[in-house]
């Protein structure tokens, strides 16, 4: 008996509004390329290890769950964070897992995730090398965050942008319609720890009807309180009506997070990121005591990424796409590679997917260039403008059952 | 030559995602009516006070510009926080209101807003009789809260509710996909000062592929820190994930807002109603401390009341029935009335419009009945999601135009 071709995907790290889709991408090649099955692991690498695993045949059924799926934000096979040791420090969990993948005649190994989990594909499919293994390990990028390298952007990205974007609109019109002969401030607190791809994707809500953020700030520029202060207080005067947008992530001179100053983030996750919270709120009570006037703090928190109600159809057809072509470059022989993003041109707005190698892009963040934000270092520029707005364009409305968007959900008791 | 027939609107109070498809209503039915020019104020009375006023045919000058307006959130005309003084108090300031009407050749005002906005109905109506003067006064009923006495729900409340629920499925969806064998809890925080609706509304995500939150505490039930403690602390040993929803405005035995307890809190408004902050934040703390696992607090905040992207077709809808319904009953001869939404069938759901005697209705705010609300005050009913469920129903697709809803906004160039 010839052995069965299968193959397994995982979703890792923090959710996106069309990892999903990258999962779909994954489960509707995979079967038009003749994969036997397709597994999907439950909650990643994680629970790979305490074999928990799915045949997706159970679970998609139609092309309308393909389509359903597309729409289900939040990792439908559930996510971990979970870094693999180097292979030197626990070669019994390489065994481990490259057991199980055996057992389910696993050819072809699918992991869509950031950073963390393209080191998750690099170790493996160095292993696989090392010791002879045929599985191909391919990554599917994805992120909200928009700072892996090499490829033009991450799924997951665009779509929190258009979110980001579209609240910030409706935010400015609330804001204008409140304030009359009064001042009033408004900050806007946007994603990002390290790098400012989504606090600057707020700069989109410049339209002919909005004119958008007066002033943004991204974490790769050093924060000034005092510069910040008076910058506010000017537009305070001149216009009444301020809106500012600032990522989680600035930091003053001294290294510190703006948000510690309230006193806040003081602990660490599991891979080492300190945990941000209230920059937004922080800085709206730092300006209302200092110019005396009507301020509000606004977080976006998680809804940036998982508001699958407004998505960007680009976003979800590229998510879709790259899940495609990591199939495909696993069923041509490809492994340690990622499938990436790349951009042939802005307008008409035309890309394709690449391929490369995995160990070249592995936990290195891409911040936003110093050249895309102007020099005062307050707002971005029209580069910048020109790279994301492409990326938000179209819409994908959800399937509305009961006046709700509906969603795809895991059947449990089909595990198997 | 025959006196000239005007008419003039104004939106008062917090903005909401439909105040403006009211606008649409008193426009396109005035029109319809025959009045000769539709006046909007600019920020409601007190504008008007500083004769701040359009014309609203120089804004608005075709059907899509009708539709553009349903779809635009906030107060098109702006708003304001003014609370007329007492007539005996300050009959100048009245005197001043009905020169600036006469001098428009005013025949109809109509005020869209919440308990305040009816309040000025009621003061002008009365002064009007006392005086008498012939314009009419009309109240349009408004605000998320769905706190107003005498109509069956307000409008802004279907959308308002639609947006929280989906926003519930959709952080539902993301602590699932997150959660592996590792307790984590989110608490949500919805607007909401005194009465409950909103909160109650996160209740219509359980869905048939959505549990739904967890607990519901809403203002209107006493909170007991400890007994809350102990529900999550069974329920996280039970299912590790745990979903709450809480009203920014829940309350000790004692009286003290639950988010005092984090220090904050300590302002008020030109209303006299205390300004809340972080409710969510608060007791994500509490319960990260006492409970050992990972918390997050996520509030809904601005965007409950001016997401029209997430809009409902009814709430839209019945936002212009009671705009139009406020002119024909002004030229009809009412005055000192407000219009009401009087539901006739919950399914199939049938609303129209009537009228009240605006004295009956102002200053009392209607809160969620304790018989729609669990005995164990955690939960909200069957009747209350019978009650809200028919009010989100229907989509009303923002006009996107490069990837983000398009709003109309004021042209200040032809004000006057």
């Amino acid at each position: 008996m010839a052995k069965k071709r299968n193959i397994i995907v995982g979703q890792s790290g923090g959710p996106t509004a069309v990892i999903n889709a990258s999962l779909a991408g994954v489960y509707k090649t995979a079967r038009e390329r003749g994969f036997h099955k397709v597994y999907g692991m439950l909650h990643g690498v994680q629970g790979l290890l305490d074999e928990q695993y799915v045949d997706l045949s159970t679970q998609i059924h139609s092309d309308m769950d393909i389509e359903l799926l597309k729409r289900t934000p939040s990792a439908f096979l559930g996510s971990c964070r979970y870094k693999l040791p180097e292979i030197h420090e626990n070669p019994e969990l390489y065994e481990k897992i490259f057991r199980i993948l055996d057992k389910l005649q696993i050819e072809a190994f699918i992991y869509i995730g950031g950073n963390d989990s393209m080191d998750t594909i690099k170790k493996l499919a160095d292993y696989a090398i090392i010791k002879g293994h045929t599985q191909k390990f391919l990554g599917v990028p994805k992120t909200i965050d928009n700072d892996l390298a090499l490829t033009d952007h991450t799924p997951g990205f665009g779509s929190a942008a258009k979110y980001i974007a579209a609240s910030t609109k409706e935010i400015i019109r609330d804001a204008l319609g409140l304030s009359y002969n009064k001042e009033n401030i408004t900050v806007l607190e946007i994603m990002g720890r390290n790098a400012g791809w989504l606090t600057g994707a707020t700069a989109l809500a410049k339209t002919e009807e909005c004119d958008g953020p007066d002033l943004i700030y991204l974490p790769e520029i050093t924060f000034d309180m005092d510069k910040f202060l008076g910058k506010v207080e000017d537009l305070v005067k001149k216009q009444k009506n301020v809106v500012v947008a600032v990522s989680e992530g600035i930091k003053l001179a001294d290294g510190r997070y703006v948000c510690e100053l309230s006193g806040g983030g003081d602990y660490v996750d599991a891979f080492g990121h300190k945990q941000l919270q209230g920059t937004a709120s922080y800085l709206a009570g730092f300006l209302g005591q200092k110019i005396g006037c009507k301020t509000r703090g606004v977080e976006f928190s998680t809804l940036q990424r998982c508001a699958s109600h407004m998505a960007s159809r680009t976003d979800i057809q590229e998510a879709f796409m790259v899940g495609g072509a990591a199939v495909k470059a696993a069923d041509e022989g490809d492994t340690g590679m990622m499938v990436v993003i790349d951009r042939k041109s802005d307008d008409p707005y035309i890309s394709v997917a690449g391929i490369y190698d995995v160990h070249r892009i592995a936990n290195n963040e891409k911040v936003v260039p110093r050249e895309w934000v102007n020099r005062e270092g307050n707002y971005v520029t029209d580069e910048f403008i020109a790279y994301a707005k492409p990326l938000i364009q179209g819409s994908y409305h959800p399937y509305m059952v009961n006046g709700l968007p509906q969603h795809l959900v895991l059947k449990k008791n089909v595990r198997k």
